[in-house]
């Protein structure tokens, strides 16, 4: 690590651990240098990267502060889910969510975890279909090798050198998208009546997996800002046999966080004490907010442990199908099940995808969206807090385009869900995000195409809906 | 059914029941219409239908004669697998086979499942793929509806017709393939330690979907021209806890049989009085030789436990990954199953499949290649006749475009590739068709690419390096 990353480092954790509270002064760039034995320029550079993710705001002649955007206290509680390991329910709402196209669909889905298709950044990404599909032979269309493209996977190794990993493309396999790399990578490792350990509020999609497979989730305590809770995991890797640990550490779904570098560090290290395989989604890491974009825990992975898992469908475009897996030790059995899933994956959007990034258009357009994401969160949180009743808890994105709000515990996701229905609105009720349907009180929101003035107005309605549900409950209670 | 058919049936019948031999004279005309109470011309129908499908053939002021292109006993020998329920190995040999592309292969790979794609008729696909990739908007590779192209699942509806199925688009959902649909029907039907029975030989990649999922396969000892042993598989179901059975009715790969339409039927009854589900593999079906295609095995199940699975793979192209399932009662689970494997299958690629059947481009195809596969059967039969050592056996494929060689017991065929792969040659060794490898004398060959010199040549390679391997063996017995 630089020595201004050590200093950021801890800076940030101190502000984490409660140390320095929002608005507190933080110390001066002198102190700093005494501290850590630094030049005046490395304490700069280092709150300077503070200051891009957000977590510190400099205010002239005063220095540094904790940033006040938003107050730790308005952040979602830490998760408390049951820690025993339970069935996977919740089919039905998810089904809801994702059984349709959204294209046919006259429902306003705030609630999918869908790009911004419109960005102009992809044009070239479109442009390179084109001329792949006009110039195609019918051999082109032939089966693919199994591992998928090699182009495409070098690529692939080259951009995971930005999260930290050194990469072979030999160490890779392209899927069809990151769900096939999740239900390849918990197929592998697990079977029915199995247990796997999972943060919490976790993607609806992995829960599934473990629902259609028969494993057991065992959700672990997480923490709005950090993460899954080492010590609660700990606990839990003690008492239960848990065959894989599955986590989204980077630019997390639902909540939005990116767990600090020493927890994903200490999270390799804990299930190498365990002899645990970690099943990591990444699939939303190049959207981090923080350049260069953080590390992944598979950089940390120094026994082979960790199962890579992403695709390009949040950074690109989802219909291609395009995801990949860099499962480590694994790679024979994931091949296998790969064969018989689904054989060998498309092979033209592999090569669109393959020049597209290339050529440098991806970069060019990860710069491009990330910034009207950081930039659509804060509007969108502006709003929630402006048209939301009081008692709402919303989470601070460090990347991404979701936005994870905790309602009163009176609210009930899937009922708003039906009121919303009749104005052609839909949310992402929490209780997916639960192996038992809790987070009820809990809604997912997505910020990622341009925020229209008709965003704005149905963010309005839901907050709206909201308190109207607050009053009746009130009423039936008074 | 018609007249004809019924006349004809009873013919094929008792020619397959061996009542007459090959080179014997059949019923006169004037004898049929007398014995089945028909016209003439009903007689005359069924004669030619027969004549075909390569079954008898006229002569000239003499009659009908049992077609002498095969003789009987020149056919492979009806299987006798072991008969009780096996965990599936041989991964290996089918990675060898199936591992790497084809396209940018050293070796002349004639035992891959692979259809002629320089057929002309092809093109309207390609053009379509062209148009809608060049029209592409970026909304256009959003997520799909999770069932697939409701234009699509119209199309293959209309088809279904023709072997014989009343399908709703809502009974159908798109899959990456036929192997998935595959995978998603053996994992919701079974689980691991579970027996499932498959005829033998059988599709090297639904064996090892058996063996990724910890399924064990029972297989049945099957008759190179009727199919699967009913006989044989009420035994197995009266003595194993089976849950399903796997079946390649209809142009069966490898083998090349159409199961005839009663033993069809007395499957279906055979499952229902058993309770088990069927899964019914027919991704060659629309390349049968006989004109109407044969009925699937789904034509006849009135309680909706078949689970039909296809593919445009072997009709049109590989490379597009677009399949499909009819679940019957299974429906929602094998949706749930989908969801979590994959997530949607990509768009476009269905689009372009739909509006090249729609257009009338996909029957066109099909009685292109139909007739083009009839006639490289028989040459690539002939070529193997005359250049494989006497001893030899070969399959009699109604459609497709595969053949399946039986050779004399000494010969190895995984040895026999080893020493092919010198002379860049790979042809699919018979024991990736059954779980413990059985079959190793046999291989199977492709016919599907216009035969050219160089195949004719390939073909005599593995005749000649066939017989020295006979000769080596005989010199080591002394």
């Amino acid at each position: 690590m630089n020595r201004y990353q050590t200093v950021a480092l801890a800076v940030g954790e101190r502000i984490e651990q409660g140390l320095y509270r929002v608005g507190d002064r933080l110390p001066s760039i002198r102190q700093l240098c005494r501290e850590f034995r630094v030049s005046v320029s490395t304490v700069q550079e280092a709150y300077r990267r503070l200051e891009e993710r957000g977590v510190v705001e400099a205010r002239p002649r005063s220095g540094y502060f904790v940033a006040a955007r938003i107050a730790a206290s308005a952040l979602p509680s830490v998760s408390r889910p049951a820690q025993r390991p339970l069935d996977v329910s919740q089919w039905d709402q998810v089904l809801e969510l994702v059984g349709e196209s959204p294209s046919h669909d006259r429902l306003l889905r705030l609630g999918r975890g869908i790009p911004d298709l419109e960005a102009a950044t992809l044009k070239p990404l479109l442009r390179r279909l084109s001329t792949l599909h006009r110039r195609a032979a019918a051999q082109d269309l032939n089966y693919d090798g199994l591992a998928g493209s090699l182009e495409l996977r070098r690529q692939i190794a080259r951009l995971a050198t930005t999260s930290g990993c050194l990469l072979h493309p030999d160490d890779l396999l392209i899927t069809t998208g990151c769900q096939e790399a999740l239900s390849l990578s918990l197929r592998t490792l697990a079977g029915p009546g199995d247990v796997v350990a999972v943060d919490s509020p976790s993607f609806y999609g992995t829960m599934q997996i473990l629902k259609a497979q028969g494993l057991k989730a065992l959700e672990i305590p997480t923490d709005p800002q950090t993460g899954i809770s080492l010590e609660a995991l700990e606990l839990a890797l003690e008492q239960w046999p848990v065959k894989a640990i599955q986590v989204t550490p980077t630019c997390n779904n639902p909540l939005g966080y990116t767990m600090p570098e020493a927890r994903k560090r200490a999270l390799v290290a804990l299930a190498q004490r365990f002899d645990v395989a970690i099943v990591e989604d990444d699939i939303y890491g190049d959207l981090a907010f923080a350049t260069p974009r953080p590390r992944t825990i598979k950089s940390f992975d120094d026994d082979d442990r960790v199962l890579l898992c992403s695709a390009f469908s949040k950074t690109l475009v989802p219909g291609l199908r395009v995801g990949w897996i860099a499962p480590g030790r694994y790679r024979d059995q994931v091949l296998h099940m790969k064969y018989v899933s689904t054989g060998a994956s498309a092979t033209l959007p592999q090569l669109a995808v393959a020049e597209f990034v290339a050529h440098g258009h991806y970069e060019r357009h990860l710069r491009q969206v990330v910034r009207q994401y950081q930039r659509q969160r804060d509007i969108m949180l502006g709003w929630v807090m402006r048209d939301f009743p009081p008692g709402t808890r919303v989470s601070d994105p460090q990347g991404g385009f979701l936005l994870w709000l905790e309602l009163p515990d009176a609210i009930d996701c899937v009922r708003l869900n039906a009121r919303l229905s009749e104005e052609s609105l839909h949310i992402a009720p929490g209780s997916l995000f639960s192996a038992s349907g809790k987070y009820r009180n809990c809604l997912r929101l997505n910020y990622a195409a341009p925020l229209t003035g008709k965003i704005e107005a149905a963010v309005k309605r839901i907050g709206e809906t909201v308190a109207s549900q607050l009053g009746e409950h009130a009423e039936l209670l008074g």
